[in-house]
C-alpha cells in the first residue's frame, strides 16, 4: 500500500507518540469497575488488572478432585504438541518454518490433570485451550442449543461479566476454559476481541505490546501445518496443510524479550489467583504459565465495536505494513529491518 | 515525516476504510443519553443529534426583551468583520491571503441585537462568538473567581451537562454563548474538544467531515492578521500581525460543498431550537446560521482524553501530512493534489 521508508517512518512515529503519551503503566483496580467506569476503560483501550471479581469457580473450589468428579468420563478436547508450542511458528522436518496447529485429542479430565501434574520432561505437552467458546459459544447467547464439553462446570462459570456486558451493550462471543502447565506457551499474537481474562488457579505471565508496537514483531506469512499422530501410540509429526491459507504471525515470537528492539515497550504482568486482566482488542500478548503446578483460567471474549476510529486504526496498522514470506530464501531486500 | 505518494495513499486508505465501515449516518436520540450511553457514544466518536435536553435558556424565555433587560448596560465583547468571516482565510489589501481574526468591540446587548435584527446588507457583521469560556471558564471549575460578561444569564445556563460530565469524569473546560445571524459563517476547522452544542433560538447548519477526511481540506499555513478600525467610526482594515505565528487552516473553506472532491464525505446537519449536537474531537465543522432572524447557541467544551489511541490517531492525521504555505507563488510541486 505504501512505499517502505515511509511505512517505517509512520510506524515508528506512531509507536513513539503512543508511548510518550501513555507510558507503560498498567492500572490496578482493587474492585471490579462499574459499567460506566469500564466503558471509560474500554475507550482508553489499555489493559487493566482487576482484583475482587468473584465467581463460583475459585482456587479452593476447583481442586483436581472436584473437577474430575464433576466431569467423570466425559471426553475433553486437548491440544497436544511435542513441545508446548500450539499455534506457533515451528520448523518442520525439512527445516522450513510453519505455523503449527496442535493435534487435538480427547481424554478424560483425570487423564489431562494427571498428565499436567506429571514432571516427565519427555512427555508430550497437553494444553486444554480449545478456545472455540468451549464453555459458552455465540449459540448460547443467541438462545440456541449450545452443547459444551464442560456442561457440568457451567454452574461455576457465569455466562457473562455483568459490568462488561453492560458497558459494551452486548453479550460475549465466546467463553473459554484454559487448563495447562508451565510447559505450554501461547506465542505472541493479537485478537480482535475485548478480552476479560480471569485466573482460577496458578499464575499466567503476560507479555503485552500495544497495537502500535506490533510492527516490531516482524510479522510474516507462514504456511500452515498441523501435528498429526502416526497411528495409535505413534509420534506426532508436523504435516503441511494442502489447502489452508498461510498465516500471518510474529517471526520473533521465540525468546521475545531478548529479540525485541529497544524501541518496543513490552509490559510484563503476572495475573495470579482470583485476578482478572482486561485485555483490549489489538494488544499483542504472549502468555506463559507458572512453572509448577496447574494453571486454570477462564476468559470472556466480546466482539469489538467496529464503528468509529479504533477498528480503522487497527486495520491500518495491519494494512500499512508489507508482510514478507517467512521462508524467503534471502529476504534482506524484502523486509523493512 | 513521510514521502508524498505514500502520505497520500495512507490518507486515502484511512478515509475510504472509515467511510466503508461507518457510512454517513448520524444517530438521533429522542432523549438525552444516560452517562453510560454517552460513554459508549464518546468511544465511537461520531456526532449524534440529541433531542429533549432541557435547560432554563429556551427559545420562549430568551426573547430579545428578556436578554436586553437582564444584561442592561453591561458591555459585551463582539466580533466585528466587514463580511461575516471571523477566523477565516481572507485576502488582504495586497491580495495576499491571511488567517483573519475579527476586531473585537464592546457594546450593549441591545446594540448587538438591534444590529443583528437589521437587514442592512452594507452594515458590518457582528457575531458574539468570544468562545473563551465567555459564560464559564476553566477558572470556574477550579473553584476560582471567574468573572463573565454574561453573569446575569448564568442562572439560565447550567455550568455543565450532567450526563457528559459523568461519562467523561471531568468538568467542562469552557462554556460559551454564541449570538449571530445568517451573515456570519464559522469556516471549517476542528477542535481538540468533546463538544456539546445546544441551539436556544434559530437554526445552525453544520457541515461535518470526519477526522479521516480532513486532508481533503488542503490545510495550508496562512500568515496571521487582525481587523483593525481606522479611528472611531472609521473602516475596518486587515492588519498583518508582526509576531503571531502562521495558522494552519483549510484552503478550500470557501464554497466548501462545491470544492470538496467526490471522495470526501461531508455530512449536512441542521440543529434546530432545543436540539443538541454532540461533536467529537477532531471532527471538522463549518457552521452557518438561519438566513432570517437571530440564532443563539450555547456550547460546553470538555477536554479530550489524551490516553489511549484516539489522541495519537488525531495527531498522526495532522503529522503525516505536509502543510504547504498558503501563498506560495507556484506551489504545484509542493502539494499532494
Ligand atoms: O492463556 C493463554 O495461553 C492464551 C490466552 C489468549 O491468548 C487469549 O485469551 O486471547
Ligand atoms: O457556532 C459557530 O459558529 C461555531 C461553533 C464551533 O465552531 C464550535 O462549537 O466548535
Amino acid at each position: 500500500m505504501a512505499s517502505r521508508p515511509s511505512q517505517q517512518a509512520s510506524l515508528e512515529w506512531l509507536s513513539r507518540e503512543y508511548h510518550d503519551l501513555n507510558g507503560s503503566h498498567i492500572d490496578v483496580l482493587e474492585n471490579p469497575p462499574t459499567a460506566l467506569e469500564f466503558a471509560r476503560i474500554v475507550h482508553i483501550s489499555r489493559p487493566v488488572l482487576i482484583r475482587g471479581f468473584k465467581i463460583p469457580a475459585s482456587t479452593s473450589k476447583w481442586s483436581n478432585d472436584y473437577l474430575i468428579n464433576k466431569m467423570g468420563s466425559l471426553p475433553v478436547s486437548v491440544a497436544v504438541t511435542p513441545n508446548g508450542r500450539a499455534d506457533a511458528v515451528t520448523p518442520g522436518l525439512d527445516g522450513k518454518l510453519f505455523f503449527a496447529e496442535p493435534a487435538v485429542e480427547t481424554m478424560t479430565m483425570k487423564f489431562l490433570l494427571d498428565n499436567l501434574s506429571d514432571d516427565d520432561a519427555h512427555a508430550e505437552t497437553f494444553y486444554l485451550q480449545s478456545q472455540n467458546g468451549n464453555v459458552y459459544s455465540s449459540r448460547f447467547f443467541q438462545g440456541q442449543d449450545d452443547p459444551s464439553e464442560f456442561a457440568p462446570l457451567r454452574q461455576d462459570i457465569p455466562s457473562d461479566v455483568k459490568w462488561c456486558t453492560e458497558a459494551l451493550d452486548r453479550a460475549p462471543e465466546a467463553v473459554n476454559l484454559w487448563i495447562g502447565n508451565g510447559k505450554s506457551v501461547s506465542s505472541i499474537h493479537s485478537d480482535p476481541f475485548e478480552n476479560i481474562y480471569h485466573v482460577v488457579r496458578g499464575t499466567k505471565y503476560f507479555t503485552l505490546l500495544p497495537p502500535m508496537d506490533g510492527f516490531w514483531l516482524d510479522e510474516r506469512l507462514y504456511p500452515h501445518a498441523t501435528y498429526v499422530r502416526n497411528g495409535k501410540g505413534g509420534d506426532l509429526t508436523l504435516q503441511p496443510s494442502s489447502d489452508t491459507p498461510s498465516v500471518r504471525w510474529a517471526s520473533i515470537s521465540d525468546h521475545l524479550s531478548r529479540r525485541l528492539p529497544q524501541e518496543a515497550h513490552p509490559i510484563h504482568l503476572s495475573v495470579g489467583v482470583g485476578e482478572t486482566l482486561y485485555l483490549p482488542p489489538g494488544w499483542f500478548h504472549e502468555v506463559r504459565q507458572a512453572e509448577c503446578g496447574i494453571t486454570i483460567a477462564l476468559n470472556w471474549w466480546y466482539d469489538t465495536c467496529m464503528q468509529g476510529h479504533s477498528w480503522v486504526l487497527l486495520s491500518y496498522l495491519r494494512a500499512i505494513k508489507d508482510v514478507p514470506l517467512g521462508n524467503a530464501e534471502d529476504d534482506s531486500d524484502e523486509t523493512m529491518y
